[in-house]
């Protein structure tokens, strides 16, 4: 299922508070863009609740189907944080208490009476993961197999993301072009899907701006040949100024 | 599997910008809070890529499992947008340009010239949906049975929404309230265990925060009986005073 030449990545965003409307997610940008950086696709994300059997249900199936998975949110140290125990049961192990975690949390901590049962609930960590240091709060993350379990605290979820990149295996970077037409979609349309037509290899997004009085267009080409997406960058310049209009150099997002 | 008194819904946003890191999603968290008013349940959301197999079977698994499910994006005049060839397709029926939608989206222009092949794509409907008006830019969207077809410009998608919110069929709406408690989870945790122990009827999240140096964590009671949210946000505070802080008011996100 899983190609090691082009790897693709699912994050499991798990929470009540973003389904809810509460909190919004900003962790999805920050790994689509690292991972796309380092040649790994991401596939799809999906928002789930703090349910368990749907929690353990969506890790079983996107483990399954993608080389890496992100989880976050969920491991806390309050009731509603779920999420190691899920995962425990998603790979049939038990879950334990992890010495090498107390001590981590430990730090930030003058005394042991400090570890209240709430704060050790977040060293159960299931059987047979590795450890994903926390250097913002001690509180560790996990690896377990080929899913990454972070906090959902972006802070967090970034420190730990950049702790462990460096075990990823990537691919060959995608890598962008783009060029902002002050044209609207619907004249840009048909000579960009003749130009999408005649360049198979490179993948053309058209996101269209309005934008001082401007309507008009950001394509962005992606593919893995710099010399190609110069050319069909050269193409899509020059299919603007063949509409009349000046092309913008970059994005407009 | 869906049951009447308790709506559920499902976002899927469409967009291989938003999986790639080059757009934040701003349409969950808008659809969350609304939907969450209106007593249905936000019970997942997916962030897909333009990929028509995907896009195909996320609906049909969707569709059959919630009772709205609602796209964004990928219905504009570009050769990525497709999102409504997709649809079509999920529900097996044809794809036809409508002549509705074309009177709708003839507004915006001063002659018939004006009507480019690539905007008459956004008049090709699936043959039975409904159209949805988009009176921000009036190429519309539609609804095929339980599936609601929005554009992913955040703007639009609300003016869409807020066009059809009144044929949807809400449940009892969800209540929240939240005390603040100005206490580290990992003290809070275990009264908090015990309070959400005690008041199974009442989903008790805790949501932390670190603000002008205080750690503390947003206390969220949901529920759909009013008295027993204000009984528990009673207990809750009283939790609190029983840790020597004083709660506050209200949610700090």
């Amino acid at each position: 299922m899983t190609d090691p030449a082009n790897p693709t990545a699912c994050l499991i965003i798990i929470g009540n508070e973003v389904l809810s409307g509460r909190t919004r997610d900003a962790n999805l940008q920050y790994l689509a863009t690292r991972l796309t950086e380092m040649g790994i696709r991401m596939a799809e994300a999906r928002v789930i609740p703090d349910d368990a059997d749907v929690i353990v249900n969506t890790v079983n199936e996107c483990r399954a189907k993608y080389t890496y998975v992100f989880t976050s949110g969920g491991i806390g140290p309050t009731h509603d944080d779920i999420t190691a125990a899920c995962i425990a049961r998603a790979f049939g192990v038990a879950l334990e208490r992890n010495a090498e975690a107390r001590r981590q949390l430990r730090r930030n901590y003058d005394s042991d009476d400090q570890l209240t049962e709430a704060r050790l609930k977040m060293t159960e960590i299931p059987v047979g993961a590795a450890l994903v240091e926390n250097p913002v709060s001690n509180a560790p993350g996990f690896r377990m197999e080929n899913v990454y379990v972070f906090a959902g605290i972006p802070r967090i979820l970034q420190a730990m993301f950049e702790g462990i990149a460096g075990e990823l295996v990537g691919g060959v970077p995608v890598l962008s072009r783009a060029v902002t037409a002050p044209v609207p979609e619907g004249i840009l349309g048909g000579p960009l899907a003749d130009l999408q037509a005649a360049h198979p290899d490179v993948e053309i997004g058209s996101y269209p701006f309005n934008k001082d009085g401007i309507h008009g267009a950001s394509v962005v080409m992606r593919g893995r040949d710099a010399d190609r997406l110069d050319a069909v960058a050269k193409a899509a310049r020059d299919m603007i100024r063949g509409l009349g209009a000046e092309p913008l150099e970059g994005d407009t997002v």
